[in-house]
């Protein structure tokens, strides 16, 4: 990571998390433990790499910062309303999260169920009243979008085919069908989002940009499998190895820990390709993506 | 209830029944279990009246009938994903909704708690993806109202209060703050965004029609209590008695029954009170608020 990205990335996470800061429910307003909570859940940790791409890619169609801000922090809502609802013991049951305990262990299962609920309408409330496209038939586009993208032919969805496929054993493609909807659909969406925000790319160009976004969800996902497999549970900030312990099919379980890391280059350098129509410009996205690739928690 | 009502509201349920069937994703459509568990939640079943809210005052705004049926569609989208995420064990705790097991009784709580979130995206996804107002930027309007309407100043809230409260004495003005919330907030969503999906009622007829249906809403949960109070498991649909069994505070553990019917008979005369303005045109609101006050389930 260059000097100069470590520089953007940083101003660009202080700016999610003001934003996310103003946006939220303030924990004196009543329901005070409710909003507490979907505090609790969503600031002060994770990288946000979605809000990351959502910035790299307006950059790219000159969009302005403050909508991508708003439209970063919404991508951002719906991913933290997963991470909360994931935990919960009837889906992963897991304890920690960001280095912290996850939502339903600080309070409760019930806060936890409803802070996740709050978390996804408050999403939508954001796209909906702050001026983000030059159009408001745009808006609604971008609204269309995250909705399917975080649905049941999403994200909800993906996460759906993960519970079944506890203790199956998948091929390569259905397991890249489970991921291209649990994580793909949601990084694909911050992408496209982001670019959105601005109006100076063309159809050919966005299309170039979304293939770039199916690579990256899916490279992100096979990176987490790696890291899962390999790396401690202090470094990841949530328990380590739980996939194997569950039984999950992952990249690693199917393919080796060798084989997925070479996946995972694989898909940088089609990442990579699908930007070569915007030359220069997409220097951000490409420095987003070694994140991606090379982040080691 | 008059024939014609009967027969209006008949159209209407059989209306948003076939709607409801088009827009949830199929059940041969992956992730099948999870779309059989959506399906089996929202289809065949319920008193739809918030979508009767929406369809009356929709005719008051002189609306198009196809708008209003998708407008009715995302509300009880909404109200059902409440629904299942409220039976769930860490909340309500219930195994019956509408004569039927419940859907985490049915499936399981991993796959009651995905349909449930899925249902609130697939809610937004209608209201961006047809259109629905004069202008898109209305449009923006009503999702940006059912988002507040839904999140942790509106329903999701109101169940925050009402977990909290359990065991607890509130005051009439804290109960009545609980059900504004819980139960208010959806229902002045249904009766607004019914209206806008039209566009002849000027500002201040929009603020008698929300005066209203905060009315109605409020009425609706004090007829609510005392149903839960009254009636049996088998003419309720849903497991009787409850709120007495799990020490809730209710209208009628604060007022008793008998106060609590005339206050139900005070908000119905405040309604109609705040529909004056309208003369004619606002008679099918008026019948729908002597259904919601009269209805026996």
């Amino acid at each position: 990571m260059t000097a100069d990205f470590q520089d953007w990335a940083r101003s660009r996470q202080v700016r999610i998390e003001t934003s996310l800061q103003t946006w939220l429910p303030a924990a004196n307003v009543a329901p005070e433990r409710l909003h507490d909570a979907m505090r609790y859940t969503v600031l002060g940790g994770g990288k946000r790499v979605r809000p990351l791409l959502a910035f790299a890619s307006g950059e790219l169609s000159k969009a302005d910062d403050e909508r991508v801000t708003i439209v970063a922090a919404a991508v951002e809502l719906i991913h933290a309303y997963s991470l909360v609802h994931d935990d919960l013991p009837c889906m992963d049951d897991d304890v920690l999260r960001r280095g912290k305990p996850t939502c339903h262990v600080e309070y409760d299962e019930a806060i936890a169920l409803l802070a996740g609920d709050s978390l996804q309408s408050l999403a939508f409330q954001l796209l909906a009243e702050h001026q983000l496209a030059d159009t408001p038939q745009m808006q609604l586009e971008m609204i269309k979008r995250l909705a399917q993208a975080a649905g049941s032919r999403g994200m909800a969805g993906g996460q759906a085919v993960d519970l079944a496929s506890v203790g199956k054993v998948l091929s390569l493609p259905e397991l890249e069908f489970m991921h291209i909807h649990k994580t793909g659909a949601l990084i694909r969406a911050a992408v496209m989002l982001g670019a959105w925000c601005g109006s100076s790319l063309n159809e050919d160009q966005l299309m170039s940009l979304d293939r770039f976004a199916k690579c990256i969800g899916l490279a992100f996902q096979v990176v987490d499998d790696v890291l899962d497999a390999e790396a401690t549970t202090a470094t990841l900030g949530k328990t380590a190895g739980k996939d194997a312990e569950n039984n999950k099919p992952t990249y690693v379980s199917i393919l080796g820990v060798s084989r997925a890391r070479e996946l995972a280059e694989e898909l940088r350098r089609e990442a990579y390709q699908s930007l070569e129509v915007f030359g220069a410009p997409a220097g951000r996205l490409r420095q987003v993506t070694d994140f991606i690739i090379h982040r080691e928690f």
